[in-house]
């Protein structure tokens, strides 16, 4: 198969982004004080784009100058290319798809209004559909072309690893940076007009809504969205990695040798791309099935479309071995992965939404102390089956094609991406849509279509999440081991004391990022909710006739603000993922161990990063929908002590399951690709 | 030196515990209804002692058949002997503490009332002495007659093991079984009787009270007890394993030359138990050292009789070294984990008493959410020093004398246990000192020397519990370095992708159990709280004249109820302790990568727990002082909102200080020394 179809087939996603997104610009984007909160919002999105993109820039310098400067003479220079087109594709992705989802918000609402739920999923779906692709085409595009241009260059791997950090490092600003806007907002607008000013949610008084709005944008948009590209860009990157390790020949007794068949090493190379390439043709064909069965139920059209996605990859991918040549165990670790992703899935599923949710909820009516607690339990509890899941595929996945069986099922998690990742931006356009016609006071009925699309949402959503993580997880291990291939390391032996010594050291020290970045980032969220919540109050207090509905908010003044504070502090986190491996690899090297001392702490971080994310953001996921549960009119309905206890639930789960927990998938994923980056030089 | 000298020592060390009691037992007992509700405090923790005791029995009659029967049959019947006698040696332990503890807070009570505070801190203080020089005493006379019998025994090592299995097993029993007592009765006290009924603490109408006053024995003297007696234990067996590893002439090549300096291998394999055999002599000169300061300044008199105790061993170290002929090296590294440990307590007192406990209390301010993420916040951040000390510790004192430098760090941590369990001990007998003032009704005069004697016992307490993770975290590490020296694995190469599989599917089992104890034990307290408060509610509606002070509450029933649940729930965490290295090893035996995967395993869960040991006693420890924080008076103390917010705080904070976070100590333990018995059956 010739590479160039990888970036082809990108681009010709690409275009079919572009011409869904130019019929869901056709259609009607509303009209006067509709017109005007959706434009607010969608300016304050591209706001934070904006500046986010600045610092983006100004970090992207600096790593890509000490990249262009100090890596190995012989690549340095393409890697660190690589690393600024890496940094481009996600940011442009990120672009693209705020871009749709705060043109579609509006649309969905008027479609709703206008046309009712199937037309109105549709425009959603479509809305997310943009997203999905371009991230899909965006990565075929980038990392296809890195690989065409430098296919017969020995060092593409590395060069390729170059693009893989550019798309950590836009993920760690938009996915950190995106959760601390989003939840500053949110407890911000939530506190002072709905607890202090007695306003209902989304009031169009509250000058903090419309940050609000944009900030589920930016964290669930951009942020998501940023997050699966890199995690996409790494499982790929893992395995050309893990490839790039075999010897030339693929001799017998090498591990690629298994499934080689007799294919050359450059057929195995390319093999993940080829792979992602049929997973966007899968993605595609999956978007029409939800386009032709959305009239009838939306929530099963969005199963439907993305389970046929995925069973037509699988199906492919073995399809793809025969034709390439390649031993069919490739497909099998790729249905592995793909297996295991839908178990995580589902499992997050039944601790955000099952018997645990009910069990918070009744714990509800003993007390805040109690929600406290059961929600922490199931938290922990949750991370189980996941966990030991990751842990059958890695062994499962291995025993079909060795370690480069791990990368492939990574890259099975995630072949489908294009349609997965619709989903997942379907969820805050209808949340933005339910939005806007509350803030624009249209009718009930409006606002039930919009809650109904809005649950479908919420629960593809805590699916995805845990996909996300999984993926991300997978993705990390594949990169770790590449680094462990690929490090200067003679004798990696634990039976060598030195060697043991060494490792445990690493060990304790990486397990310490996660719970600093967890604390970081909570203190984050609770400082901008903070700055947030004197600006809403100054306003109450300073706009004449505010309150009254007579005085305009100034809206932007929050935006501004929650984006200031969201730029401001997320360099602690993308310092403390960039520079401990920095840190421990080259003040270990002063004793000669640098690269084992790293590999300890990658396996550190790996490990409290995987349980982190998602003992929070399922512990979050959970509180969340006890209040939703309890808002639903069970142990005494809204208002009732139980229900301020699940409040009190759901504001300690916020900055959990949006912020803390999703920041630790890019956490270790930026820390294993700059591990690997810095490789040589240990 | 005559190995000898190490029991006889033991028995010396036994012989002053059993002295001092006798001077407490002298003194008065108090009479009338001081005395009755002593006496029924006495009765409780004798009927958990009893009933735990015959739980214990159980679990070690199994586990020793197994090891009587299935053991290789060369030290298998030796070692199940040494199982056995690890246990008794335990209990009797725990026995004599809870003993003296439950003896010595009336004394304490009636010393206060009669003489005043130093003569009231001087029994408190004895009454803790008792516990720390019959941990030591035990520890020395268990290991060391072992030694002393097998030391001719080419696996005398194994046998040893055997011994801190049992001590383990017992610890497991003790200190969860004691953690789910302790809260249970204190949030069924506290809510019914302080929330519902209106009735203050410690209020002798209120049925729960001596349950509540039990369980702070049973927490804190029969649990912390047997905690750091399986740290002191299992630090001393991991270096005789250590040593016991190396080549019989300890030639150049072997790590063990660097340090023997031509001593014996016989001469380097009872240095440790030299080392604590010495550190008891000092325990008991800072004890002495405290008797003699008591009459000025309290507080100041504990402090320096630890720290004259911990210089006088480390100089003693030096010494010992020198005799024997051995390294000083040795020393460097006891003297490297004695700071090391020092260095651990103080950021625990830090972040359970200084500028973060005064930030959740002003988070209190904005209402319980915002006590919860600073709470947790806090308790994230605290984990990074003390890992990061830890980190130290390995890699300095491996430098001074290999992997057996880093058990003998350990065994510098514990070496003065004498005393640093005395303190620990301390704090609850002036606890319940107060407790019993409380209850009889002494004037306030009373309970303002034992609420002084307390707020002294709660720092200690808060450095102590820092020293016991940190130790125990150590021991675990050289415990599992001795399991990997032993496996037979031959080529524990990280350059092998197939090991690298296999050891990563194991770190993510091993990561998962920490999470799992976590939920399981905080689930437990919330079940045995809820049996509990049903209790209390049934006999306040059922008793007549109970609420007004005719009636006299069933406290044994509460007793009972407590003791019950306990036992109860504490199997799931036990067979999640010994069954997981069990399952692992011999599960993935059947692949032939058993040693490996549970060498995975274990570095999972040793990271794990420390860190969630960390994170739950001082995010628990921090909520708790924020509450007495307020309650003194700051961000408008007691009964204001700030108040209740910091209550929820505190009760959350319950489980995972007491109940939760100690239980990860001695899961790790018990995983890492079962694994190091089965290690020649892999």
């Amino acid at each position: 198969m010739n590479p160039i179809i990888t970036p082809l087939a990108g681009l010709a996603g690409l275009v079919v982004a572009f011409l869904i997104l130019a019929t869901i610009l056709k259609r009607s984007g509303g009209e006067g004080k509709v017109k005007e909160i959706a434009d607010q919002i969608h300016r304050g999105a591209m706001v934070f784009m904006r500046r986010e993109f600045v610092l983006i820039s100004l970090f992207a310098i600096i790593i890509g100058g000490l990249l262009f400067f100090f890596q190995k003479a012989e690549y340095g220079k393409q890697q660190s290319l690589a690393f600024f087109l890496g940094c481009l594709a996600s940011s442009f992705a990120g672009f693209v798809g705020m871009f749709t989802a705060t043109r579609a918000n509006v649309r969905t609402t008027i479609a709703a209004r206008d046309n009712g739920q199937a037309d109105a999923l549709s425009v959603a779906f479509f809305g997310g559909s943009v997203m999905g692709l371009t991230v899909a085409s965006m990565g075929l595009i980038g990392l296809g072309g890195v690989y065409y241009f430098y296919k017969d260059n020995h060092a593409v791997a590395e060069i390729m690893e170059g693009f893989a950090m550019g798309a950590s490092l836009v993920a760690l600003f938009y996915r950190v940076g995106g959760g601390i806007f989003t939840k500053a907002a949110d407890v911000g607008a939530d506190l002072v007009g709905k607890v202090e000013a007695g306003i209902p949610e989304d009031d169009p008084r509250n000058p903090g809504v419309i940050a609000d709005n944009v900030g589920d944008n930016v964290g669930d948009v951009a942020g998501m969205g940023s997050d699966i590209f890199e995690s996409y860009c790494g499982a790929q990157i893992a395995c050309v990695a893990i490839v790039a390790a075999m010897a030339a020949n693929l001799n017998v007794s090498d591990p690629g040798a298994i499934v080689a068949h007799g294919a050359t090493k450059e057929t195995l190379m390319h093999m993940p791309l080829a792979l992602t390439t049929m997973g966007l043709v899968c993605s595609i064909l999956g978007i029409l099935l939800v386009k032709i069965m959305a009239a009838k139920d939306p929530a099963s059209a969005l199963r439907i479309g993305t389970i046929g996605a995925a069973v037509i990859f699988i199906g492919g991918a073995f399809g793809l071995c025969n034709i390439l040549g390649v031993s069919s165990n490739i497909a099998a670790a790729v249905l592995c992965g793909a297996v295991g992703g839908i178990i995580i899935g589902l499992i997050t599923e039944y601790y955000t939404g099952g018997k645990p949710v009910r069990d918070i909820a009744k714990s509800g009516e003993t007390g805040v102390a109690t929600v406290m607690i059961t929600g922490l339990s199931v938290g922990l509890k949750s991370v189980a089956i996941p966990m030991l899941t990751l842990a059958a595929i890695i062994f499962v996945s291995y025993e079909f094609a060795g370690l480069l069986g791990v990368g492939m099922a990574a890259v099975g998690m995630l072949g489908t991406v294009g349609i997965t990742m619709a989903i997942d931006a379907y969820g805050p356009v209808a949340d933005n849509a339910g939005g806007i016609a509350e803030m624009s006071a249209m009718g009930p009925e409006t606002r039930k279509i919009t809650d109904g699309l809005d649950a479908v949402g919420n629960t593809t959503a805590a699916i995805g999440k845990g996909f996300a993580i999984g993926a991300a997880g997978l993705a990390a291990l594949a990169l770790i081991t590449a680094f462990i291939q690929k490090a200067h390391i003679t004798d990696f032996n634990f039976k060598d004391e030195a060697v043991l010594r060494t490792f445990f050291v690493g060990l304790f020290i990486g397990g310490v990022v996660p719970f600093l970045n967890g604390a970081i980032t909570m203190d984050a969220v609770g400082k901008a909710a903070f700055e947030m919540i004197n600006e809403i109050r100054r306003q109450f207090r300073e706009i004449p006739g505010l309150l009254e509905g007579t005085g305009e908010p100034d809206s932007d003044k929050c935006v501004d603000i929650a984006t200031r504070a969201a730029t401001k502090r997320m360099v602690m986190p993308a310092v403390l993922a960039v520079g401990t491996p920095i840190a421990v690899g080259f003040g270990f090297n002063a004793f000669g161990v640098g690269a084992i001392a790293l590999t300890g702490t990658l396996c550190g971080a790996l490990l409290g990063c995987i349980l982190m994310a998602l003992f929070m953001s399922n512990a979050g996921g959970a509180w969340d929908n006890a209040k939703k549960y309890v808002e639903d009119g069970h142990h005494g309905g809204k208002n009732s002590e139980t229900h301020k206890g699940c409040v009190v639930g759901d504001t300690v789960g916020d900055p959990f399951k949006d912020t803390s927990g999703p920041s630790m998938n890019i956490l270790i994923n930026v820390m294993a690709i700059v591990s690997l980056v810095i490789a040589p030089l240990l």
